[in-house]
């Protein structure tokens, strides 16, 4: 009376660190740090239910190919990579019928200018997830994660329900602060050449620094359909957008006990509990897409 | 051409830690220790697209009704207080249709007799995650995260593809460890009286642990499905049971370079990278709930 | 004008699992997870100034030292591999003066009777910390890290200095909690036989509860010394014992808003910031031994 | 026969954000984002033994009092704070003879022109500790952690010794990766009017990033007298220099199985174990201060 539901497996978190010797500008090296995870799933029953592993392409395996295809592609952008390799895993192994591809990348800048070094970046965090499925086709969703953005004023906050169990003031003026996950999916995983992937990112990320500057705020609901406009305006490959917007709250110190006015100068940063805002924006005619979002 | 999609908004890890005085063996006190975070939903257009958060409950509020509730309640079991909160927000506020509530529950143990000291137990994490739909009525998944296992033999994992980039080794004997992830959904809300849910997570653990000790493993895959079915047989009233599973690899170390035989018994515990196994189990008759899982 | 000072280096963290096949009780097997880091000082300034390398043992090397001698040496306690290491390294290489050799041990339940599975025990963390030098000798430190307690009552605060920054209010009844760093100095190194150093980590940590529990506290100070004092009571190889104790502040939560009274039941646990109580208890009679606590 | 050793106590964490209105660029605002611990030493034994606390600042207070001197302070350089915040409690509380205090400085960066918005730089973080005693003085240490640089080239390893255990293969270009951490002593506390810190900071961090970029290295030993070297040469105001330098290896990927040649453009970048090079670069005539490194 029991059975086998959804499932898949792959090789999480394979650390890869692409370098292309003198493809950085003045014959320089140029680097990608990526963080690549695989998943598999199609016709597996076997190996949960009789421990027949014979169309279970090893986790291991899956890491080889990871290194393998880098090495053959050079240093292109996540998506591509993201593409070529749930490709090859649905079209090389005829039990796997679907693929989905995690990629996160970790920023490094050049130091100096002999070409050879650099300082990792730090704060955020570029990411994409591939989806390809034989029969339902591919879809790329990138994002980033990570990026820690403040407003020192231009946030207000009032005129909320007053239930039984609200205490909280109304503020006309306070800090606004929030660490964007903010992701993207694509019209088409084909809408691009390689470096067009590089491009959309920057103008994805413009538009949602743009977007949370630029907007008076009078919640974070307002910001991020806001940042979630900017970047479908910005990027018209892009039909929707998901964000998850923590409010890292920052809390005036009441220094009236010590004789002194807080003029909106002196801030503890909470840790917990934070607000967390979660939303979606999309383009009228964005076409349905079960699998792109999918965990 | 834009519109706004699927959105929640919350208070996210509220700390509340319960101690009930006089209430537990011998007169000693009992105490919860609680992670509480609410997710609700509705009519919330306003608040992204004009700013007027008259339908807003304030997550500071959302807060404060976990603590009011919780005093009322007593020291309950996680599904009780997120059962409560969740119909709370839907039924006294208008504009909210659905509320998500999401509980981890840090166990501790007494110390001595005295009744008023404990040790946090560590290790493992029981939680419950509650949708409360004023259409689709409630669902509760609850689980366990962190419960790290290993069987130091009869786990075997060979017969898998050898496509050009497969190097791995057969194996007839290897250590096998993970750490559990498994939720499981019950087929009603209100299965249980308070103090069944304590038992419920006490079976589910049990199976697990049993089914992990006592599968011979011919793949993580075979012992996955194992511990979902061992969950659905101890707990008729759960249609649904899902796990992920990192392999979390150990690797037999070559001693060989050294002069030694290595006999299955010197590991490297590896972090990075991990496969990772994801898979569902179901009861032939699981009645389909589409909000239960999503995010 | 410029020089070299102290120096060190070695191998972090390199992660043992280390099984006993048979060893356990009943036939079973038993488990040791360890993870050791070497540290190496001596003649090593060739290396620094002139890049001269035939005085530094690779670090590569220090990690199959370690995975070697557990081999040998078998499901030892952390003390007697961390000793073995230690003098291994300063007798074999003539360059090496001293070795400091950290251990942390993850300690495992077994899962039920088959003896081959085992649960992660989780919260707390058994530690070793040996330094061994050609001239000064060896000096073994251990203790527990992450043992996290709390006591729901028997806990005041109150008559501390009132300067102008003060608004805290005193109590005569909180709760207090902490996560015990607790180490200790033993007089010799030879003071026992293998399974002897078990026996006094099982002691130590004993006297650490019994003494947290007991102890009708007026700060947490005072629980420290109690606790330092109970170690060195329990313990007479021991000389001097070192804690660190957060104060893991559990705010009462002001139901009266709420039109409830908080009949010390309903709390907040604070993540930052926290009090950091650090303090030492000796024996009158403890040797000086200036290395031992050294970094 | 026990008595009461060295021993502190204070606030840990205490999250500050220090914004000056207008204070920026064009008008604008500018930001300061710090994590503020001090530690309190004195005359503290009753505390310890008899529970009275007529000597012992509430840490609440501690906390109480950075607010407040931060906002008479305004955005000073977290030295002046610390200093300033140093010499109040030993100066206003008879019992306490030293203090310590340690601020993290988290960098933010400007997001646009407005002057209001700011996204957090990441990826390395500024420090300083200062301990003022009332009879030993003041000192300075200041410091960077988390700098994760890299070299792609210009990197060997070879010529160390070949004991039982070694199996590393020697090599003649690596890559060479670390996480900065490196710690300066200034000679005095007063050698800066407030914003020569900056200077400081800025001055030991350009000359961290170049010595590591420049060095040819034979180790990493040797990179870290260099790079401390650096730092003594770009600042007389400093006399000491203290690194620590995990090896974040990166590990050629072995293509060969996959009929590739890895010409050197292919790393797996390793979590477990690293190897970490710690050391010391004085000034000749460097001053002993016994206080400033002390924990």
């Amino acid at each position: 009376m029991v059975r086998l539901g959804a499932n898949q497996y792959g090789k999480a978190e394979v650390r890869l660190v692409r370098i292309a010797r003198g493809a950085g500008p003045e014959g320089g090296d140029l680097i990608r740090d990526f963080n690549v995870s695989s998943s598999l799933s199609g016709d597996l029953a076997d190996s949960h239910l009789t421990g027949d592993n014979s169309k279970v392409l090893a986790t291991d395996t899956q890491k080889n190919t990871v290194y393998a295809l880098s090495s053959d592609l050079g240093p292109v952008e996540p998506e591509v990579l993201a593409l070529e390799l749930a490709r090859h895993f649905v079209t090389s192994q005829k039990a796997i019928k679907r693929a989905r591809l995690k990629i996160e990348e970790y920023p490094w800048e050049p130091v100096g200018a002999a070409g050879h070094s650099f300082a990792r970046r730090g704060g955020m965090i570029r990411g994409t997830r591939v989806v390809h499925d034989q029969k339902a086709g591919t879809s790329v969703v990138s994002g980033v994660d990570g990026l820690t953005v403040l407003n020192t004023t231009r946030s207000e906050f009032w005129g909320f329900p007053q239930d039984p169990y609200t205490t909280l003031a109304e503020t006309q003026d306070r800090v606004l602060a929030t660490e964007v996950s903010a992701w993207w999916r694509f019209r088409s995983a084909d809408g691009f050449d390689g470096p067009g992937w590089a491009g959309a990112f920057r103008a994805a990320c413009g538009a949602l620094l743009a977007a949370f500057s630029e907007t008076y705020s009078y919640s974070l609901q307002q910001t991020l359909y806001a940042m979630g406009e900017a970047v479908l305006g910005a990027l018209p490959e892009v039909c929707e957008v998901r964000l998850a917007l923590p409010n890292k709250h920052h809390f005036l110190v009441d220094l009236a006990p010590f004789g002194r006015e807080n003029r909106s100068e002196v801030y503890y940063a909470a840790d917990r509990p934070y607000g967390l805002i979660e939303g979606t924006v999309l383009a009228d005619d964005a076409p349905a897409d079960p699998l792109a979002w999918s965990p």
